[in-house]
């Protein structure tokens, strides 16, 4: 299995090596899985090339770094302004997600499973202060997917660079801001110590999805028992990670604030609402480019108009009055 | 396996089923688990006796059904305005829960796991209108586990019936109102038929976690493969029923209210606020009475301490905005 992440990275990593791990254990050690990590292999981004050629039989890594090969992947990480993590595992088992996953990933001979979910993520690090949309303007910010369209129409320079040389790059000055995941691997990183400011919420990633690929040939020539045994660790693994996130994400939040004093602060409301609304341009000009992002995103829209009625009455209803 | 729910019952019996299809399809056929719905082998409140006794192996229902054998067993199921699902998750796998679950049960020769959750759940069906705390008094509710202490002090009455009584209670007036799960569920067993009023949220139960159950002898004779199959269906299981509850509860809630015309109410935040001010105190008098709900409870309350900051700037500072 070759990975987007450093080997063993708080959350991401860790992911992956517990799904490494409950596949060899669950077929007492007739399917063993090799992590690696980033770089060891192949680069972070070539883990998809690797999978499709056969070089590596799994990957571990996010959807949204395949845009240039398969559009659609942006959706299957998620949207910004669209759901939470449990949503979105909705929509994949129950709603008709998983079905178009697969279809996309389907003519590169690669079957793909949401292995992982960071929960929401944060706004990034910033060294300069966002009071305004205008404060945007000409920011270079490592941001991966929907969301680095986003700023670019907004008027800043997105670049995607793999996590483990975010710290580098922001303390360089290379980039202005960075986001990266959640509190947990944001510390990992030590992403406080080359940034003045962390911002919240993730608009652009609210509930971002994993993914493990699989070499379709690979996969074929499992007997039964042993793709189910891999289907399943992979379900197990998106719950796992998701679990760990929010248990660590809040040890996590707790140390950046009180031992690392860093400063915390909310975009501005009108800096969401502009957000907001170029969100939904930007994911609707892909949708018109490109005929399976615009079956995935009326799949998507179409469920939110289910469930966000539910959220309302049901966690968000709950947790605004706990 | 034996289970407090009807067998296939969507939600909770199909999680149950889905369990043990994984079970079987991971082992390759070496592990076969058979279920049973309620009273089909035994009563749904006698699933953990038999499970002790090895009358079956396997059992699925509620911790808190247990409560009168295990007192901490209450903590397991969720705590009255205490967590959503995916903050419950991340205290089992990564804040210390799973270890004080297993303790708890050892004693009996039973090993719990979480294997499902119901996210939150409403408030319930009434026949009464709930406009003051007042109009608690002399309520005849099922409602299980700590909400129904708390129903019984603020001077109602509490009754615990099996779910699939449930319609029949409610119509023939022998209980005023019923809480059960959530809008598909509650939807299944048709309890708008017999009920004017929904309310929400659930209070009592923002996060219910269900649990499979093992018989200790039976497990400790699998070989370590097997016992590592059923351990991760048990989590696969967990987000499967989830990821069901997500999609299909924003479904049946677009029926219920849509087809059904049913009368959708919040609690008022009055009957809220003294909910929550009783619901505290049961839970510390329940903590001072026995050491290991003690346990369980602080360790509850300090993963709290660290959850919900985080909460608040992820997911809930989202979804208030998005």
């Amino acid at each position: 299995m070759v990975t987007t992440w450093p080997r063993d990275f708080p959350g991401l990593g860790t992911g992956a090596s517990y799904l490494a791990r409950t596949i060899g254990e669950m077929s007492g050690g007739r399917l063993t899985v090799k992590v690696y990590g980033g770089n060891e292999l192949v680069p972070p981004f070539e883990v998809f090339d690797a999978v499709q050629r056969g070089t590596a039989e799994m990957g571990h890594g996010g959807a949204y770094y395949w845009k240039g090969k398969i559009p659609a992947s942006l959706y299957f990480s998620g949207v910004p302004f669209s759901m939470t993590a449990s949503e979105m595992m909705g929509w994949f088992y129950y709603g008709g997600g998983m079905e178009l996953y697969h279809e996309a990933y389907a003519p590169f001979g690669v079957i793909p499973y949401p292995a992982g979910s960071s929960g929401t993520q944060m706004g990034g690090w910033f060294n300069k202060e966002i009071n305004s949309v205008e404060d945007l303007k000409g920011l270079k910010m490592r941001i991966p997917g929907f969301g680095g369209e986003v700023l670019k129409q907004i008027g800043g320079t997105p670049v995607n660079i793999p996590g483990a040389e975010l710290f580098t790059a922001l303390q360089s000055g290379t980039i202005d801001a960075t986001e990266w995941v959640g509190p947990m691997n944001d510390l990992a990183f030590g992403l406080f110590r080359a940034a003045k400011y962390y911002y919240y919420p993730g608009w652009h990633e609210p509930g971002t999805s994993l993914e493990a690929t699989i070499n379709a040939e690979a996969f074929a020539a499992l007997p039964e028992d042993l793709q189910a045994i891999v289907v399943t660790a992979c379900k197990a693994a998106n719950l796992d990670m998701l679990a760990e996130c929010e248990a660590k994400n809040g040890q996590a939040l707790q140390s950046l604030l009180k031992e690392h004093q860093v400063e915390l602060r909310p975009f501005p409301d009108e800096v969401m609402a502009e957000l907001k609304r170029v969100s939904l341009e930007v994911i609707d000009r892909q949708a018109a480019k490109d005929e399976m992002s615009r079956r995935v995103w009326d799949s998507l829209q179409a469920y939110m108009e289910q469930v966000r009625p539910w959220t309302e009455i049901g966690s968000q209803y709950f947790v605004n009055r706990r």
